[in-house]
């Protein structure tokens, strides 16, 4: 295939994102569409019936994926499969996770019109659960698919409400035994399309990036230690201000994550003062520390080395330091020969592309250790995500699902798998 | 009187602190006093009972100001007057404020039972309102009798359960147009003794603190804007991040306090970061700054210039720093040759002393600029007030009674007026 089919896919997704942006949608613009609630019922029952009307056979496993398939000349052929999730955050955009699906279902439509039967099966999926935004878990889609969760290993957990996990699934119409288990081990690939979620291919103008991997994640819960003292009677050197403190940390930690270089990074995201009153030196300071790295060893480097640093800087000013690890996610390698590969179709279409690192965590992470795995972007307008103003631009969206129709095409009907 | 008088004055002020300490106790052990509650008048009406008992003139002013007379032989004589507050913040601790009434009462006891009728009258007060614990201003007692403030004027605030300040001080039976106004024009030296509420004399093993000057304070309120970004997508060269910027700046103006030196101080004591989530860039810090120093051109060039050096950090960061002010007090500096007597008679009963800069704020700088104002402190415990914990020994109180007697006698006895 070495045509762009701009046309057709552009009115194809933006249609699918359009009547979906309809479903959960928000008076200020977002879209909500939390794991088992009515709205995200309704998306996946929509996007059952139009994937119905466009061909395909479409069948929901036991937690609620859903799937389409087109079916390959060889019965028993193993299955190349791409989507995204369905479910949104609270006031979340019309692009992360929908454009995924509406691009994988326009993609199998075009090459179906275009090509007829594939040799070997292609399946679009909608996974259930990707944010974590109703129960305190992700991944939960993709998870029973790949062998991380099962309906069996159902954790007891509860949403808000205390509405239960099973409890919010059974209400749903799933968990039932007489619907397919959700784990697979037919998959040949896995490849998602999202939006970047960052800002990188806006300001280097690229129209494609293809995922080297997603990043691994350390998150520390770091505590400081001082002695609250009156802020006008206690001298400055008698001081032990775990404010400041923290801040020689916080600086530390910026430093040395420009200093290691790209893609490293590493953020506080909160921090709490203790008493937190304006005349009175801080006695305790609380903060996060999130570090991301796409390889394992530089993660476990960094990390020990920067809490090695805020304990040394936690000495020379009289306080405490203590972390607990709260988060430890492995990096997840995307396939080589498939990021190869997409570098050669984005050239051949003329579309200009740029290797990178995911900074956030995405279906595919959960597929890298499972089946050759790909994942590519397209822009974020300003870097927006997880907002109403999340935005890609018509043509963008476009140029994502011509470079996913390619891929899918040279492994499902020129049977070159990777 | 070169005399020591350790003995009887440690048995009264330890005997009136005790008997205090009991009005308004609380049940972890500290005390609050709210200015015009049951607990204060039962305080104020006690030490009443007192002074009278003791053999002093009692008198209350209209905003509940409590007064004991020892007359001087000269009718129509200026006023030497010693004393400090009695109310307290909310579980403060026994001796903030009640001591240096204690102090003043024993003194004013010893001194009218060892030398009998004094030239110069004597008068120790309990003024009713310095910490500014029930309703949003202090210094309402010293206020009212040096002139910043008047019952004409009485702001128009309300406490916590929207009693007004009108309304509490009628129901504790002050504010009637027969009691004396506040105010006074007959003052020849206030001088007050206060434990120091910090950690030098402990620390410098001194017995005598001579306050030079109670500092100024400036104090800002400062937000620094960024970009709120997702902690794992966005490079860190391009971010903008509000609380790293925010961490220079306490940094630099920790600095910058430390190589000004003593006694200037200046905290930062409250961080707010938005949206304070562990996986997103700050977008917004707000954080307070409270610069104190004895001398106001060096508040003033100290304040302009670290918010200037916010500023150029903003600016290299990319990131927009507003700041708004807060609190301006004036320093008010402690009468040169009362301070020098205070050392005399300091070396004279084999005290040790040290000048120092007060950094709390106290009823005495409210008459640096009515009279002739003199101010010493006692150690405190590990530096720790408002607190059940506050402590200071036995002997330590006695030694400030004894200094302060002494330089009481020298102006109403021996008539050295300052």
């Amino acid at each position: 295939m070495s045509m762009p089919m701009k046309q057709e896919a552009a009115s194809l997704v933006i249609q699918l994102l359009e009547e979906l942006g309809a479903i959960g949608a928000d008076p200020d613009g977002g879209v909500t569409r939390l794991l088992y609630s009515p709205e995200w019922l309704q998306a996946q029952l929509f996007l059952a019936e139009r994937m119905k009307q466009l061909g395909l056979e479409v069948r929901f496993d036991r937690v609620g994926n859903l799937y389409g398939k087109l079916q390959g000349r060889y019965q028993g052929s193993p299955v190349i499969l791409t989507g995204s999730h369905i479910d949104t955050v609270r006031s979340g955009g019309y692009y992360d996770g929908a454009y995924g699906i509406a691009a994988g279902i326009a993609a199998l439509t075009y090459l179906k019109d275009t090509y007829g039967e594939p040799n070997y099966t292609l399946e679009v999926v909608s996974f259930c659960e990707e944010e974590g935004s109703r129960f305190p878990l992700t991944y939960w889609g993709s998870g029973n698919v790949s062998g991380l969760y099962s309906w069996d290993g159902c954790p007891p957990i509860t949403d808000r409400n205390q509405i239960s996990l099973k409890e919010a699934m059974e209400s749903s119409g799933f968990g039932k035994a007489e619907l397919p288990e959700a784990v697979r081990d037919d998959l040949a690939a896995f490849v998602e399309l999202h939006i970047e979620q960052g800002p990188v291919l806006e300001k280097m103008r690229k129209h494609i990036g293809i995922v080297e991997a997603i990043v691994g994640q350390r998150r520390y819960g770091i505590t400081v230690r001082g002695e609250t003292n009156h802020a006008g009677t206690t001298p400055m050197p008698m001081r032990k201000d775990a404010l400041v403190g923290a801040a020689e940390m916080m600086m530390q930690l910026e430093a040395d994550a420009l200093l290691y270089g790209e893609p490293l990074v590493a953020t506080v995201g909160r921090v709490e003062a203790v008493p937190n009153v304006p005349n009175v030196v801080p006695g305790e300071v609380a903060f996060t520390v999130d570090i991301r790295h796409h390889d394992e060893q530089v993660l476990e480097e960094f990390s020990s080395q920067i809490l090695g640093k805020f304990k040394e800087i936690a000495k020379w000013r009289g306080l405490e330091m203590s972390e607990v690890s709260w988060l430890e996610a492995k990096p997840a390698p995307m396939h080589k020969a498939l990021g190869d590969r997409l570098e050669k179709i984005s050239g051949d279409l003329s579309l200009s592309y740029r290797r990178l690192v995911s900074g956030a965590g995405h279906d595919a992470q959960l597929f890298s250790a499972v089946c050759p795995t790909a994942m590519l972007f397209v822009p974020s307008k300003g870097g927006v995500s997880h907002s109403p103003e999340e935005y890609t631009a018509p043509e963008e969206l476009a140029e994502g699902v011509s470079v996913l129709a390619a891929l899918l095409y040279e492994m499902a009907y020129e049977e070159k798998l990777p």
